[in-house]
């Protein structure tokens, strides 16, 4: 297969964990007779220095000319002190919106090699395997009215069912490929969105009787994934309830610098990203882990192009180096062997 | 000093632990020389029962007619099905705006001899001793439009800058009683309500040079609270933040059976509660742990009665319960010594 992908580097250590990522799917289309084309663009701190905009329109046509996009992770003290249009991050928010990128699937694994970082005790998270899907083009994110005088201020949460609708399939969908259950988050007891929420959600269920469901509310869900997260299979939610859960879960097993994340719509269009941000103190320097971006590559390969035995090898590859005890310096825990970026990717593309 | 205290017991156990608290209270009262008269009211489940409304105005009345509120939990299965207007939350909801208990206090406190019992790993919560200080009338538990139809549903989150000034001074103030340090949470990278609240905090802290300020994002902080916990002193936060990251946060010790709370306003009247719900599985048994509900006692003679000495005495009582081994079954792990409610309940008066 032919496919072009955009590559947008970011800011901090984005470069360098993309570059790694565009490396390992070198490899993987040599090995499988695939031909990938890489073109570069600017987003988040980087195209606000040369383009005055977070997302330029030449990174927008660029995706547009594209079959997948994979990001490195935007932001920086630079741009911190910004008025709110000129920040980083509107520059992904705006390219979510933009391409209707409306389902954020977020795994979360237990890495057994790497249990001795976890917070938690070992125990609770040996088990965890589960797919957090977010709604992200929705809810109080980009809800009207959305303003502020001196006074007051006021935010708006609206979905269309067929917003819900579309997500809650996705994660149906989902749950089938994986261990059957959805768990449906939402405030059902306060907010009338949640209301809503949780009527979709018993209507999609009628079919996928296949699927066992569960309704939790959020504050109980927050709970659960630190008493007992391997219970959880697909967790489905809107907007801002996913990203506080799926950044809360994203701890639980120590080992955030290896998480991926991608962002999807229906036609197989996607964004990947790994879900550590853009690290500005370490950036530069050859130590980041490229972990999580090349398996969002990996992730990329599954959900955008329809390649699962590419990224099954992919998924091994970072897995057997990892059992092997080969760890770059944010893991190593002083214990183990370190690697730089390079040499700990070389060791992916040997597997 | 002579005080009237409404008795809400509520659903489930809140009749067994409200009971616990009463007794201690009625020591408390003989050692230090005060009277206190105990009055009782429906609220919740049993409410709906007698009355057909979760807050009856008999209640209210009651409410106004006294200094504080001890309140024991609502809710059970046998209401679940209920209409939203018949359900026993919305008591509590309700009595939450009527009173204008706008600031909901939470502290978080690692119990030495109970840290097994956490599902973090003991040297990441030894420390922790924080306040999540929730503003709880406000945001969008109660803004309007707050509305759905078949097609598409609507919630609002609307601050004023007083209702924001206000909770930031209670916490602010309450800094100042503990470790001087105020983290303040929002979402300004994409809410506007959350943009007027980090300007409030922003003038606030003029007038408290004394305070350390942080302001972090609620994702951030949904991983901090697990990746150091201990690191938190004073969390103040608007409603829907402060329900996910309060109950968050109550998991983190491994003792959400003995977190109290209070519900209060700037005149010193409050309604104090356990964070624990009903749990209508244990309720009649005689077994259910009561030192959330002492606790929340304690927390009533401190913030509504200004008995700072009489909170510490029934504060300490508890601890040294705790210390010597002595616990209700939910806690006891089947090593310890296993105490009926009124069994325990009568350690912490020996003390
Ligand atoms: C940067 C921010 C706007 C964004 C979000 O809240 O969606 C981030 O936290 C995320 O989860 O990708
Ligand atoms: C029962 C519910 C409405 C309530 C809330 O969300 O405030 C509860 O979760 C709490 O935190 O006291």
């Amino acid at each position: 297969m032919e496919k072009r992908v955009a590559v947008l580097q970011g800011d901090g250590i984005g470069p360098e964990v993309t570059e790694a990522a565009v490396r390992v799917l070198e490899v993987i289309a040599r090995r499988f007779n695939h031909t990938f084309h890489f073109n570069y663009g600017s987003i988040g701190g980087e195209a606000i220095d040369k383009f005055n905009n977070p997302l330029p329109e030449e990174t927008i046509a660029l995706c547009e000319s594209s079959d997948a996009v994979l990001l490195g992770a935007v932001g920086g003290p630079k741009w911190d002190q910004n008025p709110s249009e000129l920040r980083p991050e509107k520059g992904l928010l705006a390219i979510r919106k933009h391409f209707d990128l409306f389902a954020n699937l977020r795994p979360i694994k237990a890495v057994p090699s790497l249990l001795h970082a976890s917070p938690l005790k070992e125990e609770i998270v040996r088990d965890v395997d589960m797919m957090i899907v977010r709604e992200l083009t929705g809810g109080i994110y980009f809800g009207q009215p959305s303003r502020k005088t001196d006074t007051s201020a006021v935010d708006t949460l609206v979905y269309t069912r067929e917003e819900i609708e579309r997500i809650v399939e996705k994660a149906f969908e989902l749950a089938r490929l994986r261990k059957g259950k959805v768990t449906s988050v939402d405030k059902a007891n306060v907010l009338e969105s949640s209301k809503l929420w949780r009527e979709v959600v018993e209507e999609k269920r009628k079919s996928y009787p296949d699927i066992e469901v569960e309704h939790q509310l959020v504050d109980s869900a927050a709970m659960k994934l630190i008493t007992n997260p391997a219970a959880f299979d697909v967790v489905v939610t809107e907007n801002m309830f996913g990203d506080i859960l799926s950044d809360e879960a994203s701890v639980i097993t120590g080992s955030l610098g290896l998480l991926p994340s991608a962002s999807v719509r229906s036609d197989g269009f996607g964004l990947y990203e790994p879900v550590h941000g853009s690290a500005p103190d370490v950036a530069g320097k050859g130590v980041a882990n490229p972990a999580a971006a090349i398996l969002s590559a990996a992730m990329m390969l599954r959900y955008s192009f329809g390649m699962e035995a590419e990224a099954a090898a992919i998924e091994k590859a970072v897995n057997t180096v990892f059992e092997d005890g080969h760890f770059t310096a944010d893991l190593s825990g002083n214990l183990d062997r370190v690697h730089s970026t390079n040499e700990w990717t070389e060791k992916v593309i040997g597997e």
